[in-house]
């Protein structure tokens, strides 16, 4: 009932933008209706109003703790809603929030920064709230490109300034293109709801933090991913990674059988499988629908405080893996059924069970990981996949330089985006590329200053299409 | 007006338990009549409830994290209810609870244990909820013994099944027997309220932990405690003891004073003796009633932090208990009005002050501890006692190794049931016992395993008995 | 709209107490009314109210852990609603409260010691709350001359008695006197309102912390200070410290102007000057209104969580504080427009900028302070006030011990409290004194014993006004 209201909730919401959009529609048919979405909201069922919405727009707030990879996922989703459109940066902070417990201004270069970030992921515009800083009410502590004090003579109205010019030299150049994944992540919000209000095993479980510790493995390595709601079409992909897939709709097993049958790799964790869209259990033994793709049965779940750790070790065929992981918040003692035990659990009464699984199904392969383990763990998962299946990073880069890539059949071009304060490294490859903000030009191991953008163009490619 | 209020609230409750019960005693009036209580549930008075149920039944589920011996507490609480009629154990879950913030999995063995436990505390029955996993709602995720999976090849029903087979072996060997004890503690469900509604000295007071604390000092021992209510008949115990006895009821000084000077031996603490009934403070001094039978007076009552400590020290006399104790929470500031001072306060502006007394009275003693002292002050404390009435224990045993007795004129069962991991010892004395489970005999220096159960029957006292 | 509803709401109350109080006045035109107002209470404007009362009284029930000062700033805020007229201490505990979470009791002396503190402030009486405990209901463990027991042996009732004594021999002497200050520091509930109701930019900064940091800083070293509100008569003071003025109301900007045009030293701080009565923005520039006044420009403020600190280094012509002091919470950018630069931040981007500065303005100087500095920072930047308005202590004493004034045309009383538990010392300076209380002299270094009082009256100034 309580999965219901949440959904009777969002619906009702959406029906009365429709009742706004058909009304405004009447009028301008031939114009574009959106509404500002506001990212990982909890309340809306956004998969489902993208399917009214014609571009799609959100609004970046991030806090200054927010991993920066939590905001590349936020970006990647919103682009995801509709298969990969471009969408609209509608609004962002020149500087600071007010609605934040501590409302820190934005450093010099961060808005910048996270601009090209929202373009590289996919946006065709960049836009602010507010243009003035309101004199009353409740937002009046809101950054804007005016400040109180009313003049242009602000580092704020400064840093928006410059930007604005470097986007007027970028031009048209960028719009349209799309970002290529190889790699998708399922997201669901119905699989939230019900996950928030299960009563059991564990409050410490949060969907979204697991499904962020997938996207941040891959971002780390700067091999894109999409992030595709449970209806998607799945044949573009290589591998498809669906973090507590508690819920399982209609058809979406199969769908993901198929998937792995023709060749894909398909990942899900502990807790997946458990229920239908109706929040009601597949009896028969867990991960249900997903027994026989995966490969084994999850006989218990323990829930333990997130202080307590257990730990995962891998097979000692991962000779170079030989460190032990922590694990953590729920386990599940999960038997296999014709899977490959690629880890196990160190201790606790279900020390050597199967911890991590690879079950052969078809042509492809289907991963089972039995708990929430650190970070680390999934990076070293993440690398074991990614030799596999032969992903290659767009560019390689020091930490904390994201690497990004929007291509259209004539066009391909690296954002790179280096979010520390410090210069840092990366490499172009075998390829030479200009830059299209400096002009200058890059080959081999390259530097790029502390908060620095670049936006490079292929110089190859360029070439080859000219041929 | 709230103490009313949670009056009013059981009580209305306890009407609508009787209007069904009195329904269904028109048409099976030879059938006993039960309804789940709930152990230390604060919100009904069940000393009060028990008299309209013929048999007392409850639903035990600690939580990861309570000591072991608060469960036994409750037990013996539940016990209490009906003076020491065996009850039953009517729900436990075969594995894991749902509705806790971390719903870890009873681990290998510890479902029998409590189980075990509970007999041994007076259960004629081991009952469990639920038979099988619900496939919705929100007790879906609460353990079962059939699981989910929907077979019998799982840990937890083969746990079930094999305790099932135990006790039809034990069959009914053990039914009817009780629990003797010769020390009372006094629990008291109005009391409780009264001391967590009042406003002042000290929100950081727990009635149930301060009573919990002189329990867990006789469970140590394994000497047997009944806990008892305050209308209850104290004439067949050597020792009462009643912490935090805020709330003095009509008539219950009169009878504590006839059961000390009778030759028993009570004990109170801080905070005692200070209402009546109607929460009206009795004036004249604390602690009020009971300030002759203890022979002190309580001057003012300090509340300070729980972080910050005063101490105790004992009389030189007791030259073995040279060390000093914590206390904190409340202070009694005492003088002592005939009391022999036991103990003293180390610090603060009351250093030197009474903080433990004997009074004689008539053929008995009364004790008086004037503040919140650390447990080990406790089990020295009740080793004093132990020493000064021979209370011997039932059977001398390792740390986490509980021994309880049950009995009736014609036999004696001794449950040793080894709490811990590893396996420990107990020693016999000088008697022999058979294990009703294994078979096996114990003489003198035992051992028991890890997570082990024995149903002990005393062959001298069968061999006394045929004689 | 929020702020407008916390001035009905005080609004409202008191035109109930305006009710009472003319139907009262009706017939006892001759007698004072008044009615027990709470310090620092926030929901009502005490100022608005005090124009209603004829003469001010308070409950003051500092918790265990309420800095000393912090009382002695209440109690200067209580005497500053009236501009000074002496008020009454209607109601405090004699030792215990009952509505705090732990209810200590006053410690031996305490009560003396905190009674004179109200005396040495501006207090014309002395008064408990209450005579005798209540048997029943939510006040029945607060404190009260007369104890449940219902006698006078007790420890509270000796030194209520023994106050009372002392009293009567210091009779009237005292009554009527005033404190002489100064300096002044502005408190402003409204202005509370404002800051406490706005989304931004940060939850942590506290008005009344901030002010009393600077109160503190005075407290220490024995400088009289008046609280004042913001429609006070600026011209009998020579320095006036408004912390945290966010809210500048109709005329205040012109009457602080004149204030320091006419040679008087203002001191005010970051998310100063920000709002207009109806909490609108100033626009042109923080801190608005203040902004000629202050001689700086706030571009932005910066508002980081508290944990986080940057650091405050002085000019190199402060030689002597060569140090660097913490600072947190809000951090004003600021540019000079003509203030000198006294000190600086010392990291994050606005490493550099101004965060302490000084104005020439007229005959007097209006310094800015554009952080959250620890006590340490204030204490030092009060030094060089000091130094530079020629304000001197009334005595000088060692930490802990507080030492105030009360006078009128022809006496002069000087209160010397020891908060120590222990001894303490002060100086007389070149004066001679008598204590009233003991008959004692005192005459350059001086001890006093711990929590010790005396009421000195200064022999010169007897013998000066004789001639």
């Amino acid at each position: 009932m309580s999965l219901d209201y949440r959904r009777f909730q969002s619906d009702s919401l959406l029906e009365t933008y429709k009742l706004e959009r058909d009304r405004i529609k009447k009028y301008t048919s031939d114009l574009p209706v959106t509404t500002n979405l506001m990212g990982l909201y909890p309340e809306l069922d956004y998969f489902k109003w993208a399917k009214e919405i014609d571009v799609i727009s959100w609004d970046n707030y991030p806090s200054i703790n927010t991993p920066i990879s939590m905001t590349a996922m936020t970006h990647d989703l919103m682009r995801g809603l509709k298969s990969g459109q471009p969408f609209m940066l509608m609004e962002q902070t020149p500087s600071q929030q007010n609605w934040q417990a501590y409302n820190a201004l934005k450093r010099p270069g961060v808005m910048r920064l996270w601009s090209y970030q929202a373009i590289a992921h996919g946006a065709d515009t960049v836009m602010f709230f507010q243009l003035r800083r309101s004199r009353g009410a409740t937002e009046k502590y809101h950054g804007a490109v005016i400040e109180h004090v009313g003049h242009e003579h602000t580092r704020v109205f400064k840093e928006c300034a410059h930007l604005g010019q470097e986007l007027q030299t970028l031009a048209d150049q960028t719009m349209g293109t799309r970002v290529k994944a190889k790699v998708a992540i399922t997201f669901d919000w119905e699989n939230r709801w019900a996950i928030d209000l299960s009563s059991g095993p564990s409050i410490a479980l949060d969907y979204v933090e697991e499904v962020h510790k997938y996207y941040q493995a891959f971002y780390r390595k700067n091999i894109p991913v999409d992030m595709i709601g449970v209806e998607a079409d799945l044949s573009q992909y290589d591998m498809v990674i669906a973090p507590v897939l508690y819920m399982i709709k209609d058809g979406h097993a199969d769908r993901l059988k198929t998937f792995v049958t023709n060749g894909g790799t398909f990942v899900t964790t502990f807790f997946s499988g458990i229920v239908n869209e109706a929040d009601l259990v597949t009896l028969g033994g867990y991960p249900g629908e997903l027994r026989e793709l995966v490969g084994i049965w999850a006989e218990e779940i323990d829930a333990l405080d997130p202080t307590v750790k257990n730990h995962i070790t891998f097979d000692k065929r991962y000779g170079k893996l030989s460190g032990k992981y922590m694990c953590s918040t729920l386990f599940d003692l999960i038997h296999s059924e014709g899977a490959d035990v690629l880890a196990t659990y160190q201790s606790d009464f279900y020390a050597g069970m199967p911890a991590l699984t690879r079950n052969q199904f078809g042509k492809g392969q289907a991963y089972y990981i039995a708990s929430s383990p650190e970070q680390r763990f999934i990076d070293d998962f993440v690398a074991i996949l990614q030799d596999e299946k032969q992903l290659t990073p767009i560019l390689v880069s020091d930490p904390g330089v994201e690497v990004c890539a929007r291509e259209d059949a004539d066009q391909r071009f690296l954002f790179v985006i280096n979010h520390n304060k410090e210069q840092a490294h990366f490499h172009t490859g075998e390829h030479g590329y200009a830059d299209l903000l400096n002009d200058q030009s890059y080959h081999g191991l390259s530097r790029i200053e502390g908060r620095g953008v670049l936006v490079l163009k292929d110089k190859n490619r360029e070439t080859e299409e000219r041929q």
